[in-house]
């Protein structure tokens, strides 16, 4: 507290991420974060741009990597927004369309940066509850309000909406933005980047930190009608005018045109998924059906901020919730085999302690 | 325009930065780069960081580059704040600290971002004129605001205020946030980073996209009181949890330890800038004192529109600024000496035509 911060400052509950440990040894299930390194292509596009050429500001509008983006999703450059993570991204679309007169929706069980963004642009929000499934019901939005947010697959329950729901939501709200926040969205769901072309009011968010295991370089994406991404481009050049460093872009263009890493890759985590959902359910977990790449699951005799504990005094690393709808569950993410395996492990042995 | 937008959108007037241009054979001195590489203890530094380490986030708190500049700085890393670059820097500082009750203070001539961020955050700003000489009076500065903030040198007229001037400012406003942007100061300027330890209201802005080379990687700081970091620390954690990507994290420190490198560039670029400065005034031009790496300048007979038009024609660029009381003058980035030699070939051509 200090009386030279501006008066919102006071006012704001900062977002917080998932510890990122110094130490190496642990297995690290906690953020989602691609077991496998990068596209080989991104690497070297960002080796050849380690050069004297970094004294010179980058392309302040990222053509080529608005380009690479706008062929791989079949839509053009001026529908693409670029900026420095899905997290920037997302919070320009909060200040330049989701501040309207009536108040946000997003669901009550999201994405937890929705409702800091909305502390930070003072934006009224109302939240509505996921079903006792833990499911989106598109109907649950037949409210007034002034714009819509939703992820898919959601986060934390990994589970996601068919095309045909997000296509009815935007029937249903013409009149709104509606922003389908799709960070994972490449391992199971149906992306709703091909609605762009018959709803102007439809914004589609990506990332590279997901299923292009470019979590440590910064880049997100958002996807729509060609005055929405000018609101965006109009906000951005308000704020910073080179949000993309030249490395982030030369690395991200290279990963976009390397369809083939990207399809093995995505493909290798999907299996890796269904198999450790398999390995939980045998431990008598409850896992959500999961389209992201992590799964959500609670054990029905064991609490997930004990578990979570127990998990970290083990080495491994998952994330727990504390809010009380989802405090039993955990979030695990997708690692390589051996590390589901340590996990997997790590949870018999747990739950063989508790049972004495 | 589109109904799809926030209010604010309608309203907002964005930075226009200088040409980026993609024609390589430009003699570019228009942005005030490094016209040298930067240091290659930083390019190897971003090598060695390109592995399949960027699948993972990269530490959302920066810690090892907060500790070299604290180093540098001779301060506490928790007086240390970075960013994606200053630009971004200066963004969270508007929000975060100069939006007041009362008006803010700047300079009719200044940074031309700083009534964007007003625009784009609602603050109410008041500017205040510089002198007939173009210089920043601070007596003027005597009046009732909210927060003030200063480019040191100032931009684009490259004029260093004293430190015990910026000190006297200091100890007139101990009330309000005053902001000291030294993106500029290495290039003859005097910090004001020493004056941190007596003024809590103080702020250091600084960036390595100039005197460090690094324009390309995008990154910035501020340094000042704790309390001052920590409302920059809220504001940024409710925005973006990781704003440096691990390459410009791994950069960045690695170009902050090497002093050398640092040392001997910013004598170079003083040295050409002194060189060009007294080919311009040769050559009938005014120029003001610069302790930038820029130098602004006007022609007794030529306008500042003609000339910035002819210089391109000619395959140099400079920035030229339509605000009235400065329309007549140049914008000269220093280039290196080949460059700046370039320039005044071309404007003694442009001189001998227009003579005619």
């Amino acid at each position: 507290m200090s009386r030279f911060w501006s008066a919102r400052v006071h006012t704001l509950t900062p977002y917080v991420p998932g510890e990122q440990p110094k130490r190496r040894d642990l297995v690290k299930l906690n953020t989602n974060e691609c077991p496998y390194g990068p596209s080989p292509l991104a690497l070297a596009a960002i080796r050849d741009a380690t050069d004297d050429s970094l004294r010179l500001y980058p392309d302040p509008t990222s053509t080529r990597l608005r380009e690479a983006l706008a062929r791989h999703h079949r839509v053009t450059p001026d529908q693409v927004f670029v900026g420095n993570g899905s997290d920037e991204v997302l919070a320009h679309i909060f200040q330049g369309l989701l501040q309207q007169d009536a108040p946000l929706l997003f669901p009550d069980i999201t994405y937890s940066f929705y409702p800091v963004y909305c502390g930070l642009y003072g934006i009224g929000y109302e939240t509505v509850a996921l079903d006792e499934d833990l499911r989106v019901r598109i109907e649950d939005y037949r409210r007034p309000c002034g714009a819509i947010i939703l992820a898919n697959p959601n986060a934390p329950t990994g589970i996601a909406l068919e095309l045909e729901q997000i296509e009815r939501l935007l029937e249903e709200h013409p009149d709104q933005p509606v922003v389908i926040d799709e960070a994972y969205v490449d391992f199971g769901g149906q992306s709703a980047v091909t609605l762009i072309a018959r709803h102007p009011n439809l914004l589609v968010v990506q990332t590279l930190s997901k299923s292009r295991a470019l979590a440590g370089l910064r880049v997100g994406s958002a996807i729509g009608a060609v005055a929405l991404i000018e609101a965006l481009v109009r906000v951005k050049d308000s704020f910073n005018s080179y949000p993309l460093d030249r490395l982030a872009e030369a690395g991200a263009t290279a990963a976009i045109d390397d369809e083939d890493w990207f399809e093995e890759t995505r493909a290798r985590i999907m299996q890796s998924r269904d198999r450790l959902s398999d390995g939980l359910r045998r431990q008598g977990f409850e896992v959500l059906p999961s389209s992201a790449n992590f799964l959500f699951a609670r054990h029905p005799h064991q609490s997930g901020a004990g578990l979570h504990a127990s998990l970290r005094a083990r080495g491994v690393l998952v994330r727990h919730f504390t809010v009380s709808r989802i405090v039993d569950y955990l979030r695990i993410s997708i690692g390589t085999d051996a590390e589901c395996e340590a996990l997997l492990t790590a949870l018999a042995g747990i739950l063989d302690d508790n049972r004495d």
